[in-house]
């Protein structure tokens, strides 16, 4: 019930959660954060950060909070949080970021592909990723709107329980930008399927 | 050069942009927030609130702030703005949006359903819309992340003007939605292209 799979340092994976199932990821290290990106199965909806932001009235989420996608239907509801801080304000890491703001020439392991390359083995074709979900990453908002990254406050086997409102195709992403990881190298995460 | 055109009362309207030319929207009355969403004039690239929060490192938007794309290309500069108070945090008002937050049954104008008919006839068809960015919106985020939705600062005849960074199909939509302008019934905006 509880089978234990890695998402690999830098990597991603995707999964199919049925409506009532539940996911629980995990960092096992401590201080990685990820990308989250959900879709209806037949990918009808997807995430929508202006629809979350709206409808629980904040930018930060932790429990009993929902992800809620474009179509305004419930697609995740937080059920459980050791974290208590993830960001839903930044867009994956993407080739282009990486040579934007990292100055890499090459290709670069990221979240954005990580994602789409997920969600098209579970038979979602999406050319365009809404903002994902970016748990365990540390954004701060200042008075004046001025963002910050500071180092995730997961600890080493901290984890959070996300419950499926609907069926689901899911891509998580171990992310490899060094500014959302505390300065560190990449490192995995893991998650379980909670079948209830 | 400068033929000033309406966008009515809780409707929207479609225009192009080619590189370099600019768009002056105003608010002729006051207190009027509108929507605004720029794709590609090809679809092939869309507005992104996450990639335009990551590269200006801020969630407030005003002058010399860049609207990115989701392939991180610049979309739009806003070279003037009067009003200095905007928001890229919540989705387009909706029908569904209605239903939930004001307990609407029949149909009510939205933002989301006028800037898709407006790109529709752009030949831009958008199944699914991001998050918009809402001019003269006023958000704020406390502290601890909660949202609140205040009186915009927009006084009559206020505008903001945006330089096109690339070829772009653009739609706006005049919000009629009451919690987004000071709890007043919905007002015209206008708009001007400024050819250079």
């Amino acid at each position: 019930m509880t089978d234990r799979q890695l998402i690999p340092a830098a990597g991603g994976v995707g999964l199919r959660l049925k409506r009532g199932e539940s996911l629980r990821i995990i960092d096992p290290e401590g201080g990685q954060s990820g990308d989250l990106m959900a879709f209806a199965q037949d990918g009808s909806e997807r995430m929508s950060n202006g629809r979350t932001f709206d409808y629980n009235g904040k930018v930060y989420l932790s429990t009993n909070d929902v992800l809620w996608s474009d179509r305004s239907n419930p697609l995740l509801t937080i059920t459980a949080d050791d974290v208590g801080r993830h960001d839903f304000l930044y867009a994956s890491c993407s080739l282009e970021m990486y040579r934007i703001q990292y100055g890499v020439t090459g290709y670069h392991p990221n979240c954005h592909d990580n994602l789409r390359a997920a969600l098209r083995e579970l038979g979602v074709e999406a050319d365009s990723l809404p903002t994902a979900f970016n748990f365990f990453m540390h954004a701060e908002v200042a008075v004046d709107g001025r963002l910050s990254l500071l180092p995730p406050k997961s600890r080493a086997g901290d984890s959070m329980v996300l419950r499926a409102e609907m069926d689901l195709a899911i891509a998580l992403s171990a992310c490899p930008a060094s500014t959302c990881n505390g300065g560190a190298p990449p490192r995995p995460l893991a998650f379980e399927i909670l079948r209830g």
